[in-house]
């Protein structure tokens, strides 16, 4: 099995960036754990980060040709306008799970509204770090229950 | 530890109703899945469903009153306009975990806002059962995390 | 053939309640003559009401594991936002016919929006107590034009 | 006792327009239906169709002139915009009795205002031909009532 | 001069409909004393009433090409929604003027907007016939003033 | 016969300001006019400007407290928002015609509603400084018309 | 004199949740000093609270026919939502007097509107527990005012 | 083949019209030469105009029984709230292409919703007299590639 | 202690305007009662009344620098639009309650809104001229509860 | 003449996206298909795809800098949120002429509205590939008319 | 060069009020230094402030007559509603820049619309006292621009 | 101190793009004068436009790992969508000032807010090129200040 990690904009300063919201560990230090939670799943994890939604449309349609099995999006504040990329998760056809660190409901309105949440498999919200690892878990047995 | 698995309206209904959004395994095979789970990690999971929701305010007071660790919610359609669930919520100390079966964003448009999301640690949403084995697991790392 | 009369919050004041909307005669008068005018075409009718809002839906799911082919639903004040009650009438498989016996059209504006609308066969409003008799009538022509 | 039964705009259609929502049989059909039932209660029943607005309008005034004593209508989409038919029902004085063949409230978003409903009497809705039966039978009776 | 008095739907019932509104006098004794008092001024009035938009329409399009030097209207409930009247005043180059009976603002909120408000000269509104005596005195000086 | 001419905030900027609105006669101009054409109907016109919202109230209740029989009044802007002056005009019993010399509805989004409309007697708008002499002659009548 | 004093969803928490907004004084606090203040004036008190929206109905209804003289009503976040309660004050005749402890005007916006206030007799907002004195004070001046 | 090019309210006054949005030519100039381009091609294309939003239902409904094979529309001021025009189209089984001469998304606010689009083919917006020319020849392929 | 009673535009019409929402006690009556009653509890209290908003301001400015104890403030129609001085309340460091003496939540829907309510201390509402009598008693309590 | 054929996000993914919108061709297909019958019309088209906002807005200005005399722009998704391409295309003074493939009205509610339609020459909508021939055509008509 | 220094409601409570968002100089020490600064520019500022909207208009037009070149206008609360306060800037011909000392937008949702900025030359707003100085100095250089 | 002067989309074209709002002058005009400034008062200004919302944030985490004190930015059109710039902004420890060079309240509605402000230091708008100076010279002040 093949997985996209997909972090959106501003991610890349994990760790530096408003810690009352998101902690003090990098986006390195998350990235290197979930791909060695996934090997340990025989899963091989293909970790990307742009601020640029143009590229992380590309990486969506790149990954579609190469044949992967899902993908885990923190589509971060393109969550809430991006319908660019709302069309790129709707045009291919891996499933994808939206994660967000912050419970998007406790902060500004502008967040409460996500564009892509409707094409996306699920979402999981407000749990942290640690909703990367329930999102892999999640596709783990998704994709393995299809097969 | 003390976890609180609490389903809201219609989901005794849980292989009876609309399939196609929510299978056909019933609310007793999840919830005995669960407890069997949460034994396995030293948790003992109270099970509660009612289609009152006074009954579901009460059931939170008095698991607040008795001192448990965390709840995993899925308030049903109360999702969307029980404010007085949403106090209860506020008024408990004990994390929450919101959790939703399908996908509420792809769905009617009164589904989309959440009126207790915003007083409760985070959401699942639209990963099947699944969502409250993750829900589980999040909690079991969460409470320990602070211990 | 086995239909349900229910009725919602503050029905049972009927007569003593703004009488201006709601004519003279108790509910009592009127679940005797649907009672009695079911029977005469061979239709048990169930009656029910309560003003609790988990009642009316335990009340609905109950009647679907007996098996009834039929409901009359004056949901009151519900009608205007128990999406947990919707749920409750989609969740069941027999035909549900909405009825209000004011013109809500005609009074406050709340009242112009029924959240159960699109999950009941049709609504019959404003026709004061034969408003019950034409749904009635209603359900038998429709369950038998089914049979 | 005189009634009049009037049809607005593509409902000269039913039968070869949209099925789903409209069943096969044409308005001659019903006509002929509605009549028949009429006379055998004593009632002489005016049919009347029009596309036209306008003529709608004008054939309610005539009727008013001519002193009838009730109407059934089913405005078609003049439902949702047309205050001018509104206020030629207003200033009418015999009741109205607004019918739709279709649940529009389980429809698009546009049927679900009636601009004519807060002047009408009531509304049978969704209840497919029924309904203009049931209508019938309600107006018989609240004019029987009144006399 | 030759001026066009121009009344819209339900005006024909003027006396009959709604007297709290609209008084007792009817619309052939508003329009004798206004060609009266018209012709006293040397003004030819033209007097036209239709239920009908697509008649107000050709009639607007009709005098026109005709050549007449100003119109009062009274659009009646057509005022609140008919574009298309709109589109024909704003096609015409002599000036019209919007007249009220009633103050539409004191009634129903449908009833404050007018579409066709923008593209008239002025309105004269809540002064019962009165207004339409001003609207005859207005449009004189104005196109006197013109010449 | 006594009458208030009341004009409120920037009106006494009439003829040096926005004379494609206005025109370039000033408020001086208008008065002297309006004082001699009511002194000709045997009227006795009190004129009033201020751009103080309070003071347009005071003067509105001293005249009532003098028994006048009726006022003209153009707020200005104060049409658009001061529910104060609204207030006032509805606690006194003499009849207000509410004028404006442009034709707000062709302007500005923000002048399309008066909330001082509702209790007015009625509105004339868009006629320019004539709109003022035809509110003289309707409050004549008016008043005329009771006693 | 017999009122009753009713309070809704998570009053029983008082003293327990969130003190910032309501202090550390329990439930059993409060009406045993409203109580005592009642029986100073000679008027017998109820005391009842519930988290059941039905509950609450049921208590109005039971008390109108008991014949009570009045009642304060805090009815927690059901203030926001209840239609239903709302019916059930609008059917009994004794004055209802709403209470909040808080400033709801200063907290969440859904707290700011109120769908029980327009069938209450008046609000007393944001006093803290005086707020329930003053009303029991004011509803005795009301009912003896009556008297 | 045989199309029907239909033109709504006002366009009668092409050529006479604000001509900054139409141009001066006329409709009898633009059906002449759409008359002869369709002709070249092998299609009759009957031309209607009307004022009447009935009488374009009439025609609508009237080509569909004689069995035409498509319909350029440009439903003028109709296009923004005509619900039964849409029903009219809905009702058709033969293709309508929707054509505007303007950029109505330039314009005025109330023109950028079209209430017809959902149910037409597709929109031909603001390319003046060229898009019919283009609806011509779009319909022209269309119908052929069904063929 | 001492206190400033405010009271705002048209307010000194009480007992002369709209009797059914506010009685026919003068607004001398009431300040001459309260101004008794303070006395006896050792209040000196200063009563103000004016229909200037800035009068108003300057006011609550004047006693701030006196060094007032509390406020009891009837804006009138100024608490549906003026943030002036919902700024002059939020500048002074003295409670002020809020009063009305109709239930404006009974009334027009602009009265549905205070914009002044976020920055007092309470509102009371509905209960008469009672109101302003239940706000000095508890503002009589709030501050001796400081001291 | 030189025209700019430019496509926006995921429409590199025709053929292979959600067919029951877009069919199965390529844009490799359109795009040769287009280039050919410009030549034909001796029209030099340049061709471009970005799914990068920036990479067309750069496009835009580069063309306009090298002196094209129009564009055709299928924005995909851009179009309903992408102001920073509607200053773009209202930059440069060559005409634009927006194509959609799929009837957008017919469609998600977010695709209704064209944040570009109103600095576009015109649309064209719904019409498949055809609609890019369309406007090919259009353009060498508008551009030739010019010269 | 002379221009005006104008400041709304409450600023004359500055150094006293909220000084979280306002600092603690006061507006004495903010015109002197002003002034001071003014002069050294060979500008004469005269300044004036005023809790009074409609003093502040008579200011606006009294400073027009006398003939001045700029103004500085921060005017406080009134900027989100005072549409008198916009006709005077719109009635005058000299240029006005709007100066807010603290960031509106990241305060309450009220404050993000102001009613003047259409009408104003241009906005500095959070920069604390120095917004001031800025617009002084940008005023200056405007003014000698067009000289 | 080293500052970042940045702009968005468009902004290359200055000089060529809609003179009636941007003037004549180019973006390296405008850039050299205000390096050139700012080297009189010590501090380097680096100089970056993109028309790519990704580099802009890109640069801004650059500049904000460099260590700079400060940052100019004038995001275009992004300034109203883009909140993927706003988390950047607001990632980022240095002060922002916001500038625009028209007055965009005063054009199309679109451009009424701004996404970003709540997070910038302050905005400057509509003062032209004047505001870029305006906004050095602040945030010199700015950071002195802070030093």
């Amino acid at each position: 099995m093949k997985f996209l990690l997909m972090n959106g904009p501003n991610l890349n300063r994990l760790g530096k960036r408003e810690p009352e919201y998101y902690g003090t560990a990098t986006l390195a230090d998350l990235e290197a754990e979930l791909v060695e939670e996934a090997r340990a799943s025989g899963v091989e994890l293909y970790c990307y980060q742009s601020n640029h939604e143009g590229s992380l449309i590309d990486e969506l349609h790149r990954r579609a040709d190469e044949g992967i099995d899902g993908a885990i999006l923190n589509a971060g504040a393109f969550t809430h306008y991006s319908y660019a990329l709302r069309d790129a998760i709707a045009s291919v056809t891996y499933p994808v799970i939206e994660v967000h660190i912050s419970n998007i409901h406790a902060r500004e309105s502008f967040r409460e509204v996500s564009v892509i949440a409707p094409v996306t498999k699920g979402q999981i919200v407000g749990l942290g770090f640690d909703g990367y690892h329930l999102a892999l878990s999640a596709l783990i047995k998704m994709v393995k229950g299809r097969n």
